[in-house]
């Protein structure tokens, strides 16, 4: 009530102030299925097992969320090494740690303030660290420039699209922001757009032509869009998440050109840029492509490209590091992003120093070197050896067709479900819900439903990680195989 | 343009996208004077000063922001030595570092996914620290309960003052969601209610009552608000950031019962409750004092409070650990806020750790604990002796006054500017930004205008930390009062 009501001290309103009723309305329309009601039921599980409660199996098997350390990912050694360091820098002076770690700590603790990684950084991340940042991204791209004034450090890729995509919301009713993502998503796009209010704009990814991206697709999304709202922005996730897929040079291409000519912000989230597997296929930033097609896009196109320390072969999700790099960003909006991200303070400071050390990993002359490429080289060729056997695992499955897992950490097989178990989980809740929580009730295998990531309607899918160690991941599919054979029998 | 042009693919439209007339119009009205102009204009002084520029001083002394460890504070040897331990565990093997420093790094580590900081967490934080950081709470308030499944660790407490803000936010025009904030105030609140696009509700604390907050001038504000807009939300920042005052249990209490009587979810900022010097003063939690007026209160007031690592005694800013407990939050509510946080996966991990140190310290029967307490007690008494030392030598000043700090780590002194100065300045700036941009230019000395913060209009402030070190604190506070005295000559 809007009066004010002349309540003696004794007689204190019953009313509560923040009710489902009364609280903002667009954060009872986000959803993040990743996190969602089966790992809630997952968890539960688990602590029935501990408590010991009989159940059909002896462990939960979670490939829910790209988690690699939980899922038994050992840490990169240097940048563990390097972080002790510049946490206790009284360990400068042990003889134990390499020279070479050493002086990256020391470099570390130069660039902030009071020598200290407890000290506030510059709201855009540690110059240094952005120096070395752009450093990386012109030897990645073959030399194609890159200002360290352009990149933004932040709290894990999340926060940086966040960030971005605040700016771009405004207008109301038809006027109001829309932003292009694909089918299927991850979800923290949806999140995000429904937390401001912006309107999500769905473009369909090509299941029958490996989870490809076609411009005529957009166009169908575009034009439609411009019916009700004002489409601005125009985001890709290569490799694919949940999908899978790498996207090819001349896709990018051609998605560059439409945002050219219809006039959007691409969005370009690359978190997964050295998670590539299959043969033929290859990573190929949006900055990069941009740059080759001359000056009359490379002056143009704005673009947000983001990454992460969360993902690649490192997997330091908990650390929460991550950058975006801002292309032809309108000088004063950059001004006002920069005043955004102060009010935060800084991204946390071990997540920079993290980054820094991703952007600038041990050198061939320096000691840390050989170590180091054998430990990338092996979680990046375990990964591509679980992702080769997840998809052929699964495509021996009745009623179960997946794409080939080119890159990033998941499969995204589409699943037969039949059409009583249609109608039992109507009920209730979607069929691919109903789908995934009997598989986790009845084997202990925690995966998530397609419909939280979306797809076409009438199909039905679920998202898995391949991270599981590889004698795990063949427990997890044979498991998987013989519970979609039951299943199927049993709604048949 | 909301028309689909057909354009050629050789003539690109010229727009931009994202422009100052197009971008999110809530972001351009944020604010954040902490790290505003004045401190872009400190470090162009210091690139300058490193280039071989001439000025009339030698280095910038920065007192623009909380930030400790810049300004030479040591870091607490056993949080460091843990946090070592828990980036590289092969040091547990390490003969040099104590016993209980191992312990807490192993007890944490084994509530880590995989036993890695590198894991996510769950997404309302690790559940062992919530459990400690309950379990400091309850020792804190002298034994009022405290539940783990309240607590929300965060990525610092701006974090969680920002999503708790954006929870009560909704409602249009005279039902728009009002949130009362003090006046002055840390400038965090009055940008996050701009970027929400809620309506600010000024009430002003009583200078001549060293910063006091009456309840009468509480209602003044809610009842003139209530003409325009919808207020829910009382936010209390104890002990004082800009102001430095530590609120009485009276104060405190009439607090309280004015939220009850009028309907107001609480918003208690207590970060700095360990930075308390004055004598006399106390901490009093707003979640002890709840407890203690009894059920009628205990069991109506919603109520969230705040902490964070980046203050108190161990000024760790740049990990960004913190917590929130929310008190008697609806249960409904309670699943949209632990949904909300899940899209941005979790607080940085080591800051978790950090916190859980904090909550935890070494006790004493522990080979750290005489270390620890010297190191804290050491860093309390300076702080304590800064506080006194800033009065006082202010207070010398003709025509600076200023009230005790009594807690925090900031004075804000009024100051007397010129007739004359003010209009020079309304030429182009806040009086009290042109007296603080000249102090910066002539001096070196670099402290916030009161505007940044709000004051009384007709008066004038700055804000200034107490945190560079007691050498440095004196050539500082001649240097404010060799100033004061010139400016007030040449515009006199």
């Amino acid at each position: 009530s809007l009066s004010h009501t002349q309540t003696p001290a004794t007689a204190l309103p019953a009313a509560e102030v923040l009710t489902l009723d009364t609280m903002n309305p667009n954060i009872k329309r986000v959803e993040y299925a990743v996190r969602g009601p089966i790992v809630q039921r997952a968890m539960q599980l688990e602590k029935e097992l501990q408590e010991g409660v009989k159940k059909p199996f002896t462990e939960v098997i979670k490939a829910n969320i790209g988690d690699c350390h939980a899922m038994g990912q050992q840490p990169i050694t240097f940048f563990r090494q390097v972080l002790a360091l510049c946490s206790y820098p009284e360990l400068l002076n042990d003889n134990k740690f390499p020279e070479d770690a050493k002086d990256r700590a020391r470099r570390i603790l130069q660039a902030c303030g009071g020598g200290s990684i407890g000290a506030y950084s510059a709201s855009q991340g540690i110059e240094l660290v952005r120096q070395d940042v752009s450093r990386y991204i012109v030897r990645r791209d073959g030399g194609v420039p890159s200002n360290p004034d352009n990149i933004y450090l932040s709290t894990g890729a999340s926060d940086a699209i966040a960030t971005m995509l605040k700016l771009l919301v405004s207008g109301e009713g038809p006027t109001r922001t829309g932003v292009m993502i694909s089918i299927p998503q991850y979800p923290l796009y949806s999140a995000a757009l429904a937390d401001l209010g912006a309107i999500q704009i769905n473009y369909y990814l090509d299941e029958s032509n490996n989870w490809s991206l076609a411009v005529g697709e957009l166009r169908r999304a575009l034009e439609a869009a411009r019916k009700h709202c004002n489409p601005r922005a125009l985001c890709v996730i290569n490799p694919g998440n949940p999908t899978g897929q790498v996207q090819s040079r001349q896709c990018i291409e051609d998605v560059i050109r439409f945002a050219a000519e219809e006039n959007l912000f691409l969005m370009a989230d690359e978190v997964y840029q050295d998670n590539v597997y299959a043969e033929g296929c290859q990573f190929h930033s949006f900055k990069k492509v941009l740059f080759e097609m001359g000056p009359k896009y490379s002056e143009k196109v704005e673009l947000a490209s983001f990454h992460s320390t969360s993902k690649c072969y490192m997997g330091e999700c908990g650390f929460r590091g991550g950058y975006m790099e801002v292309i032809n960003l309108d000088p004063a909006v950059k001004a006002q992003l920069t005043k955004l991200v102060s009010v935060r303070l800084c991204p946390p400071v071990p997540g920079q120093a993290l980054l820094d050390l991703v952007v600038n990993p041990p050198q061939p002359d320096e000691p840390s070197y050989s170590t180091f490429m054998n430990e990338r080289t092996a979680v990046l060729a375990a990964l591509a050896e679980k992702a080769r056997m997840t998809e052929e695992i699964l495509n021996k499955v009745p009623g179960i067709r997946c794409n080939p897992v080119q890159g990033a950490m998941y499969s995204f097989p589409q699943i037969q479900i039949p059409h009583k178990a249609i109608e039992e989980a109507k009920k209730g809740q979607a069929p691919d819900m109903f789908y995934c929580m009997t598989l986790l009730d009845e084997m202990g295998i925690c995966v998530v439903p397609g419909s939280g990531f979306g797809q076409r309607d009438g199909t039905y899918h679920f998202r898995m990680t391949i991270l599981p160690p590889t004698d795990k991941l063949k427990i997890f599919l044979a498991k998987v195989k013989e519970f979609h054979q039951r299943f199927t029998e049993r709604y048949s």
